[in-house]
Formats: C-alpha cells, structure tokens, sequence
C-alpha cells in the first residue's frame, strides 16, 4: 500500500472506491455497471449468505431456484410492477441464433415468474404456506451505479411466501423484517430502523413495504432490506388460488423480502475509517492476522515455532499468517488494518521468550487497542476478545446514529439538519411534501419507524395534522 | 402416489422425468428449455455444493463472482472458442430501454470475462498461481432438453486457474479432476472413469479436456465433470501475462473446470430404481425418515413420546418425522421410497412397549432390508447402517457397470455391444471413426482412460496401428 487512502472527511465518496479497490473486494467489471466480487468480497458474502440462510432455515423456509428469464408477457401482468421495472429492463431478443417470438427479461425481481409456477403447484390450504427463497443475480439497468450499493447486476436472496390469509402474509412480512433486523445488529453490527415505507418509496406492486434502514459514516441512510406484503395483487395477477376448507377458491396473499450485496456496501460504510475496513468479526473472512517479527534466523526458526503452537491453539478462529519475507512489519500492519481483520496478534522474539503474544484491535486506534496477554488461555481470550470488539462495533455505530440524529418541528428545521443527520419530523403522508423536500434538499423519506408512540401532531413539512413520524434524510 | 411409476425397462427416459417430477426434485419453467428446482432438488444440490466446495477449498481455491453478461467481441478473442459457442447464445441487445451499442452475451461459460479481469490483475510471478472458482447461473441455447441433463439455464461451478508454466496448468487440470472423481465416489456414490476427451468431443479452445464418465441405469455414459488444459490459448487472447523472476513477460497457462446441475441427473439415473429415487446417505437431504405407527389415539401418545426420543438421540442426522394423519403408513412408505430417502424407521405401538424400532433400507427390497434394533445404541447404529448404505450404493453401481462393459477388437464387436454397454476399444485417434460410428450407432467416444496400460494394438474402428483404449458409448 503506497498511497495514504483519501480522508472519510475530505471524499466519502472517493474514500468508499478507493477502499474497496484496495482491500480487494470488488473491481469493476468490463460491462458498464457491473462489478467483480473479488475472493475477499466474496468470503464477506459467504459470510453474510450464511448468517441470513441459517435464519431462513430455522424459520421454516426452504431454497430452490427460478429461472434467470421472464418471458415479457408476465410483467406486464401486473400494472405496477412493470411500471416501476420497465425502465430498468435488460431485454434478451435472440437465441441460438434466431430472433425469439417473445423477447425475454433478464430478471430483475422474481415475483412474476414464481407467481406462475405458484398457480401451478398450490392448490388446497393443505399446500399453504408456501415458505420458499431463492439464492440468485438479478438485474436492472441502472444509470448511475456504485460498487456494491447499485449495479446493474447483483446478487441477493429474495423470499417469496404464499399464504392462506392477509393477517399470516403480513406476519411473514414482519417476521423477515426482523430476521434482518437480527442478522443487521447481530452479525454485521449495524444498528437498524425497521419501518414502513412511504406510498412513493414502496415496492412496484406491493400493498406495503418495511425496510431496515442504517446510518453509514457520512450520516447518509442506506436501506439494508426490504420485506414487502403483496396483498393479492401478485395471486390475482397469475391467478394463485387455493381451496379452503370450505372447498371454496380463494386468491393467496402473497409476501417478497430481500437482501443484497448491498449489504457489504452497508458494512463498508458503517464501520469504515481513514484506515480502510473494519469488519465485524463474526463476518469477517479472516479474524485473526498473526504476523511473526524476526531480526535474524536465529530469531525466526523459535518466533515461527510459536506462530505454530498459536495457529493450534485458535482452531475455531479464522486465522492467517502473514510470514511473507518480502514485507516489513509495518507494511503488514497497514494492509492488515485495510483489509479490516478485526484483531491482530504480533508475535517477537522477547514474546516467545515471555510465553506471551501482542493483540492489537482494529477497531481502537494504537495504544488503547493494544495488550500483551500470556499464551496460556489465549484461545478463551481470543474468543472473547473477538465478541468485545463486535459489541463494540455496534455501541459505536448506535452512538454515532444517536449523535447525528435529531427531531424537527418545521420545514427550516429539517433542511438544516437533514444533510448531515437522520431527521424524525411528523409527517401527514402527502407525496406533495415528498417532492418537495426532494427538490430543495435532495433528502428523501427513509421510513415511518414502526418503534414509535403514535399520537396527534402536526406535519413538520406542511402543517396538516399527522400522527406519526418518520425519518428524513439524504440517502444511497 | 396415485400410479406407479413408469418402469425403467419400458421406457427409461419417461421414468426419468417422472421421477423427478413426483418426488419434486424439478419443474418445468414456463420458459423453453429452463427449470425451476423445486426445494428438494435444491437441497440435493446444495449437498453437492457443499461436497465440492470443500474439497475446492483445501485444494487452495477461493470463490469470487464475475458478471453476467459478457460483450460480444470478447468471445470473438479466441477462435474455437466462438465457433464452439455461438450457436448456443442468448443475447442481450436492449438495455434500460435503449438498444446496446454492443450486444451482451449471457455467459455461457466465463473463461472470455475471467481471462479479462486475470490479465488486468495479473502482474508477476507472485501473483501467480491464481486459484478462483466461481458459482453461477450459465446459459446455453439447446435445441433439445432434459431436466437436469441439458437445460437453457443451468447451475454450475466454474474454476479458472492462471499458472507460470505448462507443468503446474497440466498438475491442476489433472488435480481437479482427482477432486471431482472424489466427490462423485464418496459422496454421490457414482463410480468414474477419468480420462482425457477426443480432439472432436474436446471444449472450445481447449488444448485438452479431461472428464469423468459414469454409467447410467440405461447403460448409457454420462460425463459427470471436466476439467480443461487451456495452454496459452486464453493466456494470448486476453493477453494475460505476467513478469518472471528475470523479469521477462511470460504468457499465463490457464485452466478451466466444472460441474453443474447434471450431477443430479447422474445421481437419479445411477441409483435410481422402479419405485423410484435412491439417495446416498451423504447428499439425500433427508437421510433418515421415521413413520410412527398407532390405531388409536392410546397408543398414539406412547408412539409418539417414542418418536421425539428418537429425533433427540439422532440429532446429527438430517432426519423427518412423518406425522401426517391424513395418510396411511402404507401410502407413506411408498412416498418416501420415491423419494429416494436412505433409511426409514418405524416405531409402532409393539416397538414402543419393547423399547426397539424397525429399520427399514431403501437400497434393499423388502424384508432383506428390514431390520429390528433396540432403542438402546441407536444412533451409533443409525449412523453405521448410513455408511454401510453408502458404501453399498457404490458397490452395486460399480458392479452394474462392471457387468455391462465389454471389450471389443472388431467394428462388429462394437455395433453389436455398444447400445448398452461401455466398449473399449483400441482407437488410432482418427475423427472419421468417430463420425462413422455415430452416423451408424450414435454412440461416441466417451474418454480414453488415464487408468491403462499402453502397448501397441490395432484400431477396433478402423484398423490403424493404435496405442491406447477408448471407451465407446451411448452417451446423454
């Protein structure tokens, strides 16, 4: 690593590319809009793949698979929904060397075409729920596009249920809301806001959305994952029905959640500083860098012979050694703190004379991140040092949303604040004072929380009366 | 389970798309040529995702994501390579509402885009080797389909390693193909013949393509895996180069290899039997199925307390209880064969009372694979009787394909055999014995075995002075 990265303060934006360039996770693609997920970037994915699947399994959900192809016809089957795709369409007209009789969409959400075969496999209450997701790259052909937070292709999970009643769908919708909730705080050490969104900001097709929203360093929101109630709209669509006890057809109510490589975006630039990446560990690819330091081979043979006994002691630990012989401490020390390994462990030749090692945390700068611990017990330490340093990262991200975010009462209240801050503001839900905050600010409503007291007020942005509030702010 | 399945005997192909429609491995999409895989085919593949994906990484691989979509001239790159795929291809001319200026291919497989991005990151020797695999979504225009054997889309896992000589390329060709022949005898219970392909049955831009061949139930040959020696072919299209120790730029040596979807296709038709699927134990998604049994609801209380002992002392076996009141023992068992589950328990109100449970194989018909066990030790037998099922599983199909190859020296020998068995023949290398042979038999060349002795003969086709033994076959 040469160069110093570009200052958080200086170019958020700049920083955010550079660090992800750097660290290796992504690289662009030579298609405009679409990325490389770099071996590191796609460990970081794994990861997070793992933590979310394990929530879907254990909340009775199963994976298969669609198909990449929608035949046009069946976007067109639900007036909403291919209104708000149709712009954002990737559009396959030949074959096999022959124009096609229908062109086909290159998915960009899977709600048609699973519709279709949901029709076709549902038919009694017996059948119901049906609890399936799908583990697959979508696309939709942005015009500006940033690595990892849009591309025209990306990956994701997307959820797709069938339900006998309205109250079990808007269950499902709730409930996925808050295995994101749980998978954010818990595993990523993001603090979320879960919450509805406005009529504007809500799925093409969808009766009702949530979303959990997050704060990144340059006190922008970033919507982390959305879980949608379809109502009928999808089953009357592609005529998704199912007989009821009664021997009655009735339409399903139908429910779509997803997360994407988004994701990693959000961790980027939650927890991110000058330095590069700081990974939560219980995401992180490697979670532990041992790097030996020697003078002279005498040194080396009993310094490597330490690492050896470590890397025993630290099993369960993603762990790596750094002994490349080409690179001083130093350098290390700076590319390990780029990548964000969440703890390193330093070990010396006055070390293995000691019995001890040097672990030094990422995430607190030098000194206050630094303490020498005895090699005895160091896998119980190591362990519990790694869960520390993941509570950690999520106080300091809570407190960082806490310091930077703030109620308004008028409209000159929130355009002072909302570029910098989240801005909770009553608000009567007239789209008119969305597009007019939008205009003159740029900010956007991220979500109305559903973690709130609801009582009689006035609309911050028009004056109307209102009864909840939501949260204002510029947004990725 | 109305009706019977389509026995093998009367017409295989039609058994095979039953079986996989009724036990719900797969689906038919509404596009031509695709498929949905339904939850239990899915999680069959995820099994056989998992299997490889470890052993890809402790053998040094990392997964990374490379894009989609692939511009048009980057196929053009490399001759044979776009003779071989261009009239497979889907392609992308509009997108965002806007024809491209350049179409996009939807890649049917990545060497083009991968070799792109390796040259740009490619720069010396310590960068080499570079080991990446990649899961993705591929598509190719087939004329005709079959589920699982040859679909528009389809899932695989692609490999694409970048070396400083011939040597170390060649090493790894041949490394993954030891890797793939691994996972398809020890965990798909398939025995393999690896070998290397003809000029004619080689990939697009190959110098040399290596496979591992199963036989099927019909005795026809599937290649279940492959693995290419790329040269410099790729290396020189995209210019991926790199500085040797004397600082010399060096053309890359490449490799490619992969395996897709197809894998569940030759599990179905390796195991597979007229009542139908047969899973190993290491890949069924389900490996054990417990049936409790009772007439009223006295003994139904004492069953099943009996029932969640038995899921408590299995705990590290993926196991289902079958409580389902709606459907009789009977109409479960015959559910549960066609679905391929490896071992089936019965736990009856006689079983309770003398603390024992019935084991039922699926691998064995009948009372020869019944057995009654004390409740006592169960799950050390469980997961024993697992092994022994595995095990089994491999012998017999290792017997079946041992019992239908035969060797010939005659072009008459093999007409005469080659419908339904794996002939070996000594062959001179000529593509015109290929063609004849398939004109007349439409059987081909399946590999030529690394596994054999080479001493001078005479071509079985045609013969010329020839040094080694091909198999030839009926082949998917």
């Amino acid at each position: 690593m040469a160069d110093k990265l570009t200052p958080r303060s200086q170019d958020y934006s700049k920083w955010y590319t550079e660090v992800i360039q750097r660290a290796e996770l992504a690289d662009y693609a030579p298609v405009k809009g679409c990325m490389v997920i770099m071996p590191y970037g796609y460990a970081l994915w794994e990861n997070i793949k793992e933590g979310l699947d394990r929530r879907f399994k254990a909340t009775g959900h199963k994976n298969a698979y669609f198909p990449l192809f929608i035949p046009m016809s069946f976007l067109r089957k639900e007036a909403e929904h291919v209104e708000g795709f149709a712009p954002e369409l990737a559009i396959v007209t030949h074959g096999g060397g022959k124009e096609l009789e229908e062109p086909l969409v290159v998915r960009p959400t899977s709600e048609t075409v699973i519709g279709h075969m949901y029709a076709k496999w549902i038919r009694s209450y017996r059948d119901l729920p049906v609890l399936i997701n799908q583990w697959a790259n979508v696309v939709r052909w942005e015009m500006r596009t940033r690595l990892f937070l849009r591309t025209t292709e990306f990956l994701w999970q997307e959820g797709h249920t069938a339900h006998a009643t309205a109250e079990e769908a808007i269950e499902e919708t709730l409930r996925m809301l808050d295995v994101y909730a749980d998978f954010a705080t818990q595993d990523a050490a993001i603090p979320v806001i879960k919450g509805r969104k406005s009529e504007s900001e809500k799925f093409a097709g969808a009766v009702q959305s949530y979303s959990i929203e997050a704060m990144m360093g340059n006190k922008w929101a970033l919507q982390a994952g959305t879980s949608h109630f379809l109502g009928q709209n999808f089953a009357k669509a592609f005529d998704i029905t199912y007989l009821d006890r009664n021997n009655e057809l009735q339409y399903c109510w139908t429910t779509s959640w997803g997360v994407s490589t988004r994701m990693e975006g959000a961790v980027i630039m939650t927890h991110g500083d000058d330095q590069g990446l700081i990974l939560p560990p219980r995401l992180a690819p490697i979670q532990v860098v041992v790097v030996p330091i020697w003078r002279d081979d005498g040194q080396k043979s009993a310094v490597l012979e330490t690492v050896q006994q470590v890397k025993g002691m630290l099993e369960g630990v993603r762990l790596e050694v750094d002994d490349r012989e080409e690179y001083t401490s130093g350098w290390k020390f700076n590319e390990w703190e780029l990548r964000g390994v969440p703890l390193r462990i330093e070990i010396g030749p006055k070390d293995v004379e000691k019995r001890q090692v040097v672990l030094a945390r990422r995430d607190l700068p030098g000194r206050e991140g630094k303490s020498i611990v005895p090699l005895d017990g160091l896998n119980a330490r190591v362990t519990e040092l790694l869960e520390t340093i993941q509570r950690a990262m999520y106080d300091r991200a809570l407190a960082f949303r806490q310091a930077n975010t703030v109620e308004a009462t008028t409209y000159e209240e929130i355009v002072e604040a909302v570029q910098d801050h989240f801005v909770y503001a009553y608000w009567c839900g007239d789209p008119a004072d969305e597009v007019r905050l939008k205009e003159e600010t740029k900010a956007t409503t991220r979500c109305i929380p559903l973690d709130q007291e609801r009582k009689p007020g006035r609309c911050a942005l028009c004056g109307k009366p209102a009864t909840e509030k939501v949260i204002l702010a510029r947004a990725y």
